[in-house]
């Protein structure tokens, strides 16, 4: 790297910039923090402890981390006090934004569209945190970019603990539409038929329609950019999505088609990486019974580690109307077969699944 | 009660016959287990300890654990050998099989429908366990059904530990194609997309993508059954879905509706009533960075145990490339408060987040 960071106006206090600023305080780089919300301003800056009074004109790096909508009109604002603006983008969508930001005249050289795939349910800098992007990916499309902008660029990832993928433009915007702005779209239908539902059929709902709705409690104002933004690569998977759902109505009483609907489904679904970016893991799973009061997790958790066993994994079952809860665990088979004995013989109700 | 179970006869050795057989035997009544699937029977027969030499002509009840489509053969194979057969159904849609096995001549008094709502993901008498129903619904719709059948029928629920709940066939079928019938073709449909995706597309996978698409991995040849048997109660849910789909494509450009989508999802989404049949709980959530190493997650939750407070749900995020984790619990808000404050003085990186 040519040279350090050691100075980085942010603009945008949300969840993604509060957190950047985070992290990059606590290692020791000065951050200039600004919002067009006041309040959200000096949340932020409470929050990271910014004395913006020393602010310099010329800065290393502006990371601009507002909504995809407003990034071209922060850039003319800053271009017009620092023309040599070298600009970090952080949005959800690459192609739109990049377009804009080129009708501004802005040279591209100095724009380097990235975007942390480290997104929550919740927003703004209340939800903030130093180590948002510990270990998750993050994105940067650096063609054609300004050698020593992309250093920096790598540098902020590097300060966030996050791991650095290079994507082009264009297969981001593919990307983030099928991983994430399709299931999106398709959780919120979902979750928005229950209006409709009455409390009774509601009573019955279990982990499947939870899980299957959960990031439907998204940020409305955020999403819509997002989804209108990447319109160009959602609309053919929108489209292919329409045509097998229009093909499930139209031979909703033939057990075949049925049949091969959920068979897709399983091969789709087959595609997904596991853990740590690898392929996906044959986990074997324990399900155990347990009272659903303190100590019992605790418990049955202390004496897995006492097995000197990894979980790969855990999920908590609820059940209405009864305090009992089911716990499960997923491990290596190696390990499910160590821990597995080790909880038999505590007299834990363990229960091996696959 | 008019008279105890002492006998029951079961048809159908997958998940849930087998699960009841497990349930039953636990519980001191004598269980005769049998399945067309030879394999299947021998399996769930040697894991009952079942010795179905003894089997009497008549017994006190016969429920009926096959596949839906597979109902009505079986009873009309039941009743020639046995003229005053007295059946329990276990099947997840109700309308459909009481029509068909009244179209036998059967006596529909002498037919209960049931439904416990405990499926799983994985099938077969080897994924069977006798607590599957603890503290799990279990619907019942006696409507007309002989006072003594129901009588057994609600003792066989209270035998395996499920809490009972009553429900017109109707009610049934249509609540059940809202809470699971729908998310299933959803997931699915929502799954089947990936297949035409790329590696480096799916390598950007998080947590959303997975929880949307979990149920999509289910039983292709149970679940055809399922939705091809409950489409009257399925198709108009399924053509609101493709009108709303529908509006979504034809306006992807226009960021007023896309953030109205997101919108009704989130209201949607809040229907859902919370853990114990309650109402959704107002939890505190914390977020924990952890090393993703044996030992971590035990001691956290060990540390919850020993502030006494009660951990309503936990979640872990992995994180691709990198060997740390994220650990997030949620609390009741008081609950919330004590933990957090415990758990900062003993070092740890807790994030409370809303």
């Amino acid at each position: 790297m040519s040279k350090s960071l050691t100075h980085v106006r942010i603009v945008g206090a949300g969840l993604i910039g509060t957190s950047i600023a985070l992290a990059l305080r606590s290692q020791g780089v000065k951050v200039s923090l600004f919002d067009s919300d006041s309040r959200a301003q000096s949340l932020a800056r409470d929050l990271i402890g910014d004395q913006s009074e020393g602010d310099l004109l010329i800065e290393d790096l502006c990371i601009v981390a507002t909504p995809p909508d407003a990034i071209s009109a922060v850039i003319a604002a800053e271009v017009s006090r620092n023309p040599s603006l070298r600009v970090m983008d952080i949005s959800s969508i690459k192609t739109k934004p990049l377009l804009e930001v080129s009708a501004l005249g802005f040279d591209k050289r100095f724009f380097a569209p990235t975007h942390p795939m480290a997104g929550r349910e919740v927003s703004g800098p209340e939800s903030a945190r130093g180590d948002l992007f510990q270990g998750r990916p993050w994105i940067l499309c650096l063609d054609g970019v300004d050698p020593e902008l992309a250093d920096m660029t790598g540098e902020v990832i590097s300060l966030c603990g996050a791991v650095a993928l290079n994507r082009s433009v264009e297969e981001h915007d593919r990307a983030v539409a099928l991983v994430s702005h399709l299931p999106q779209i398709v959780a919120s239908l979902l979750a928005a038929q229950l209006s409709d539902g009455q409390g009774s059929d509601l009573e019955l709902a279990g982990a499947g329609l939870r899980d299957t709705t959960r990031i439907a409690d998204s940020d409305s104002e955020l999403w819509s950019q997002i989804l209108a933004g990447n319109s160009s690569a959602l609309r053919p998977l929108l489209i292919n999505l329409q045509k097998d759902l229009s093909r499930a109505i139209e031979h909703l009483e033939d057990p075949a088609v049925m049949g091969q609907l959920i068979a897709d489904g399983r091969r789709g679904r087959a595609m997904i990486p596991g853990k740590h970016g690898g392929q996906a893991r044959n986990y074997t799973y324990l399900a155990i019974v347990i009272d659903d009061k303190p100590g019992q997790l605790a418990a049955i958790i202390e004496a897995c580690a006492a097995a000197q066993v990894n979980i790969e994994d855990l999920a908590i079952e609820h059940t209405p109307g009864q305090q009992t809860g089911l716990i499960t665990l997923a491990f290596s088979p190696e390990d499910a077969t160590i821990v597995s004995s080790h909880l038999e013989k505590e007299g834990w109700k363990v229960h091996p699944s696959r």
